[in-house]
């Protein structure tokens, strides 16, 4: 069975029981949240959030400038006005360089990924510090406020940067 | 009180009964969710994911033409093997185009925005139809099952395309 199987029996369940039907489109907490697409990481669970409460962005770093599109949307169109960025320990960012996954991607597909920048991280206190001083001189960015933090997935903790 | 700070105080919780520690970093159900940052999806109780099960990439609508840096990392990096991709019923991307966007940045944050494309949606069925078949045909994607779906947040059901 296909995972996308799987996903469909699941969801079974929950449009079952489903409460939600009648929230608005706009955050709640007008809060955008900014993180990995690591597999270890539930965003609701981590922070506390229901159905409802915050836009949340996720992509391979959780990288700012991969955001700002969304970012945009999320707060000319729906009235966000406070930004959440989370990094976390044992990133699979932290273990390539453009250079080596340009050179895997040229082996193996047997094209150029040359023009791509992958954004990897070496320090994630720097990713987190470079990630919210972009955003906070970003032109296209509202002046709210921005946290940045680190999630340590042995420990299921936050650390302000 | 910053939404940050009320973070801070609902991780306290998460952190003090967290049983994850051990998971490892690619994920195990070798998947990768693609959907939509819309404060209303919870992409783990919508499809009974858990901790360390899958990759989730989420941006203003969940347009697969923003995923494309995250989803190479994933199948190259972290060895996923399917993708699932997920637009929503009343998604904040139907109800704007390019060039109203672009006037309401240009007027109210005194920028041009004239080289952005936001993305967005005109028909959901045809939106998912697309970003499927974007995916199929990049030549930076590896041929695995992608499937599609509107999630309806009205019921709670995603609907394959």
């Amino acid at each position: 069975m296909s995972v996308a199987a799987e996903f469909e029996v699941a969801n079974q369940q929950y449009a079952a029981s489903f409460t939600k039907a009648d929230l608005p489109m706009p955050p709640g907490r007008k809060v955008t949240v900014v993180t990995c697409m690591d597999a270890r990481i539930d965003p609701a669970k981590i922070l506390g959030l229901t159905e409802g409460d915050a836009h949340v962005i996720r992509n391979a770093g959780g990288r700012a400038a991969d955001s700002i599109r969304s970012l945009i949307i999320s707060q000319q169109l729906l009235g966000t006005r406070e930004i959440v960025l989370i990094h976390h320990t044992d990133c699979g960012m932290l273990t390539f360089t453009d250079d080596l996954l340009r050179s895997k991607i040229r082996a193996e597909l047997h094209h150029s990924a040359d023009h791509f920048a992958f954004l990897p991280i070496q320090d994630l206190a720097k990713s987190v510090a470079e990630d919210v001083a972009f955003l906070k001189k970003s032109e296209f960015v509202l002046d709210v406020p921005i946290t940045g933090y680190i999630y340590d997935v042995k420990s299921g903790a936050i650390l302000k940067v």
